[in-house]
């Protein structure tokens, strides 16, 4: 019997009509990507197992897809592992590669490999897919599409100011208006912790600092006292959960607050240049927002730390984000390479532009012209037109049989064809071919050699 | 101590130059497949093993890269199986997924679950890797593209000719003129075997004959009796090594010998209505050759087959190859759907263009203007030139930080920019921006508002 064809859990299949909207997406990041100067590389799908392992944490090493040993892998096992029957010590005998897990740790293992035939600052740009064993829900996926920019061997803030202005070029293209890019700085929130005498339980601070939007002041403050963190302590960042007014103002509070701290200080002052910067230079349609409950990897990011929202109404999570790592390379044995980066979520802003209707209608036509088939001499001629027509960059088909004219009409019809051609018996005797324009109703007739003035028509219309 | 990082055997990193190239020939033939009617679609990396094995044979399934199932996977196998210890029977317990090993079973697969939403007939590309654990080995890669166009649902020999044209069109505006699309028919080598009387060795007799070109007409006579084909079968297969002439002559060869098998006529008339309708189209560079010994995939293929020969001189095995199968998702339940289909070997294609130095020049450059930086204050004005350029689709980038003169024009060389812009102390005084040109050492001056001037001037030079 036959099998009932099914797909893994968490992956999809993409028809003709979502791979153009993806690529109508995809391409607007990769323009503004290379106008901002960023070059392409790529990666494998899958990594040596050691080069992914340890990297994101417990919870990440669990979802990292393993891929089995080719061949008889069982036999290299030992004895004393295999009669272990346990999961975790039997993985790493049986398997040495795991599919990637995001694009940032290939990127850093790329630099450390290629650092001789690097040109720093390098700026690279990857669009691949990533993969997680994570439960699938609504908008998460085990296979996914990452579209990443980086620098790397440049601490300079001006790069910080120009992912502002990325994300700002992206969305203003892609019709997204409104679009708030929040930013914060990971020294900030160090800075934080310290003047509250709380610089030990810094993370727990921040991850109840950065449910602030969800959960509201009250339940926040509680979690953290949950956590250890003393009354007073969480007295001293009232200043905090009454920080309003625009950047500057923000600012301007964030600098008594944190008036004791190197750390934080330094934070408040690469927040001004940034933005100060960002300022100078003028956005488009995003806006540029401090959010000092941003937290956001934490213990990755180390300067300033990007999230960006759709626009007001749009119920989504962040639909890109980033930040700058002081030490990217470490890992790999490359010291002391400052990294910054940003990331757009296809698949969020796949669903914002879905939900807004801005994807234009001109995706949904993957063939400009159909000529219909009315038998053997006809259809060659029309392959004869088709394929001149093709010549001049039309996507032309000709229908491959000679069905009856009611189904090849029906065909056209569903794949949202703007012209059909008939090139019957008749129309060939006169050495012509008439066009029909599907929306009008309109039709014209063409003599065989004036395809040209024909294509013209065609793209004229688009 | 750091890890010294490296990348699995048969895999690959792909700097920006290697990219760039690669896109060159991926977007010639996603614009081609375009053209010609096929539509995109993408399937997900993994599927469900049982999508993939038993389809490419005993070899094939050894080839497949499974992926080890989450969490504590070992629990699930049964205690007679684990005792086995045998690495064929605890596969299926411990993996239930694997990596594609090419596009086309996925696309049988996608076909038969997305029936009800498919308008027939359905022209589909797709561009997407594949995984093999084969030995890897110069010009073979355990990581690699496919690039594939297919039609379901159409029987009609229009589409053989179209894939034709399809060759020559995107050859042709590669720039790589001379290739040679073999074709032949599986119901001709069908009726070859039947006449010399060698039907039930039908696999056999063509896998000797297809090493023709490669160990000549006395090994290949060795190889068949061997394999147990008659002496006096052989003989009467002699006309096969002694054909030659036009493809038309050749035809009326095999018409005498095939006289008398009825798919041996079948396979003749389908390539004389092939080959007539590609002569009466015409080709721009590719030549049609008949090539009865052509037997690629025996045991997959129904009707036409296709290989593609780089030019003459280029030494590489095929560059692109395909045909027609009469009942392509029948193993997912869909029965009587024939498809058609030809693959582009884009690492074959890749390695052609780079002997032949057909990549354009263009494809080195991956910024059009680097701005020098000469401190914070020019730094700001020249970022605000940058953008200004960004926005009229330059590739524009300032260097980040105001390094040394001579490390910043190191860089701009390295990169090979055409334009740097110097903005310093007295051009910004000046409110103006001198624009250099790298190749030539022309220096000109232009206001900072006249920054649509220059661009003007940079694109033109391209």
């Amino acid at each position: 019997m036959a099998q009932k064809p099914s797909i893994p859990k968490g992956t999809r299949d993409f028809s003709p009509a979502e791979v153009a909207k993806r690529n109508h997406i995809i391409q607007n990041i990769k323009k503004h990507f290379e106008t901002f100067g960023f070059m392409p590389i790529e990666t494998p799908s899958f990594e040596n197992s050691d080069t992914l392992m340890g990297k994101y944490g417990e919870e990440g090493d669990r979802l990292i897809f393993k891929i089995l040993n080719s061949g008889d892998f069982i036999s290299k096992v030992d004895d004393v592992t295999y009669s272990s029957k346990n999961s975790t010590s039997l993985t790493p005998k049986i398997s040495e590669k795991a599919l990637r897990y995001d694009l940032t740790v290939p990127f850093a293992r790329y630099v450390v490999m290629h650092q001789n035939e690097i040109d720093f600052p390098f700026k690279r740009y990857q669009i691949q897919p990533v993969w997680r064993a994570d439960r699938p829900q609504k908008g998460r996926f085990r296979e996914f599409y990452q579209c990443d920019a980086d620098v790397v061997g440049a601490n300079s803030l001006l790069q910080e100011a120009e992912f502002v202005q990325l994300y700002d070029a992206v969305f203003t293209d892609l019709g997204l208006k409104g679009a708030t890019i929040k930013i914060n700085n990971r020294k900030i929130l160090s800075g934080i912790a310290e003047v509250i005498g709380a610089k030990h339980l810094l993370v727990d601070f921040t991850v109840a600092l950065d449910k602030l939007d969800k959960i509201g002041e009250d339940k926040v403050k509680a979690e953290m006292m949950e956590k250890g963190i003393s009354e007073s302590a969480i007295a001293k960042a009232q200043p905090l959960f009454e920080m309003s007014g625009s950047a500057s103002e923000q600012l301007e509070q964030l600098k008594t607050l944190l008036a004791n701290s190197e750390v934080g200080m330094l934070g408040v002052a690469e927040l001004e240049d940034i933005i100060s910067t960002v300022d100078m230079i003028g956005l488009q349609s995003a806006q540029l927002q401090l959010d000092v409950t941003l937290a956001r990897g934490l213990n990755y990011y180390t300067g300033a730390i990007f999230e960006v929202a759709a626009p007001e109404g749009v119920n989504m999570g962040s639909i890109g984000g980033g930040g700058r790592y002081d030490d990217l390379t470490g890992i790999f044995g490359l010291k002391d390479v400052s990294g910054v980066g940003i990331s757009f979520g296809l698949d969020r802003i796949y669903l914002v532009l879905e939900e807004l209707g801005l994807f234009p209608d001109s995706l949904d036509t993957s063939l400009d012209v159909l000529c219909l088939n009315f038998g053997k001499q006809e259809g060659l001629a029309a392959l004869k037109l088709v394929s001149s027509l093709r010549k001049l960059g039309l996507r032309a088909d000709l229908y491959p049989m000679d069905a009856k004219m009611q189904k090849q009409f029906k065909y056209a019809d569903k794949r949202g064809v703007p012209y059909v051609v008939l090139l019957g018996e008749q129309e060939l005797a006169g050495g012509n071919f008439v066009a029909k324009n599907m929306k009008t109703g309109d039709q014209k007739a063409y003599g065989l050699d004036a395809f040209a003035q024909f294509a013209e028509a065609v793209k004229s219309d688009f």
